[in-house]
């Protein structure tokens, strides 16, 4: 996915310098590039009259641009305003000898940035492909593309992925070799894993429609 | 958990007001506190020097409070920052005959507050233990309790559960009676599941410890 020009190291800014567990902080753009391209489920953070406001939504990227589905946040989100989007997986507990060391297994990018409404019909479109193939692969050209009616209802907002800060936590707990080892506690982590369940057909599909291959093939497969 | 004086019903205030998608809001105590309890990581949001940060934390409660782990935005919080706190639940995609009726199923609470810094050491190890047993329970009173040190070094903030707003969801696309229903597109939901796995010993754990009974009958046990 990278290009010549674009860095393979993410840059160390202000916003995304890590003030704390820095054993956990990543600036390898391979790794956010990974942690995106797991999920499809984001946590956009905008500002509403003075106050934080935090929803979930769904997105889409190509190599330099996140793009976000429109949400309630969108109305208040002029050109520009700045905003947050945090993607995070949660891979297990990390369960210590000590409450104090206890945690979680994960993976997170937090980016930062200005948005932008996309307006251009023609990335508009490319946009929300990457969005509907980025949560179901083979699905775009499998379903009904969008109308210009349905495109114009849409709102799709652009984000670069210049700015972002990673952290990943893997492995056991970190007491293992102080004196709480003495305990005779269990400790390790308990992992979490999602899976993909069987396609489950909408009660008014007609019974001589099958489930297309590229949805089918999910089941029982992880997500994350 | 509710309390005579609790209402069961959310209030409706300028915040928590549902501004689209009418139909998946939800003014049910119940629902709120359901979502609460099904997941144990939320997503906080914080106005940093005029820009929104989001980060990924883990959370407790009680009935009227959350408790949420001090974590890299806690520096910025002084008693009386407003707060957005976000905990969603995917429970799967929403694969429409066209792609302007995709979605997603899933819950999610958005908490509005002014945060407070917990002080209080009774309170402080209250909100630890509730935040440690909601991820894990039984681990509180089976790993080392937190000493005096350790709880000075945590930083713990607590959100009253007052302002929230709930969205649900859940169910088939919602194009099966229109034109599209006549192109021949499978249309259902894909489910989404989160299971937890086997223990993982820490490997420097002595091999005679065994795995406690509250954490080894997880295994296989669905989560969310």
């Amino acid at each position: 996915m990278s290009q010549p020009s674009h860095s393979s190291v993410l840059p160390q800014t202000e916003l995304t310098r890590h003030r704390r567990l820095r054993e956990q902080g990543s600036f390898r753009r391979a790794d956010l590039d990974a942690i995106l391209d797991a999920g499809f489920v984001c946590h956009l953070g905008v500002i509403v009259e003075g106050r934080p406001l935090v929803v979930p939504t769904v997105y889409g990227r190509d190599e330099r641009v996140l793009y976000v589905h429109g949400s309630v946040a969108s109305r208040s989100m002029a050109g520009g305003t700045p905003v947050c989007v945090t993607v995070t997986q949660v891979d297990g507990l990390v369960l210590a000898r000590s409450v104090f060391e206890h945690g979680v297994n994960y993976r997170s990018a937090v980016i930062h940035g200005t948005v932008r409404k996309v307006t251009d019909p023609d990335e508009k479109l490319e946009g929300l492909r990457r969005l509907t193939e980025h949560a179901t692969p083979g699905q775009w050209s499998y379903a009904r593309q969008p109308n210009r009616k349905e495109l114009a209802a849409t709102t799709l907002l652009a984000l670069s992925l210049e700015e972002a800060s990673v952290k990943i936590r893997t492995g056991a707990p970190d007491d293992g070799d102080g004196p709480d080892a003495d305990l005779g506690v269990w400790a390790g982590t308990l992992p979490l894993t999602a899976t993909w369940g069987a396609p489950e057909p909408d009660p008014l599909l007609p019974p001589d429609i099958p489930v297309p291959a590229h949805i089918a093939r999910r089941e029982g497969t992880r997500h994350g």
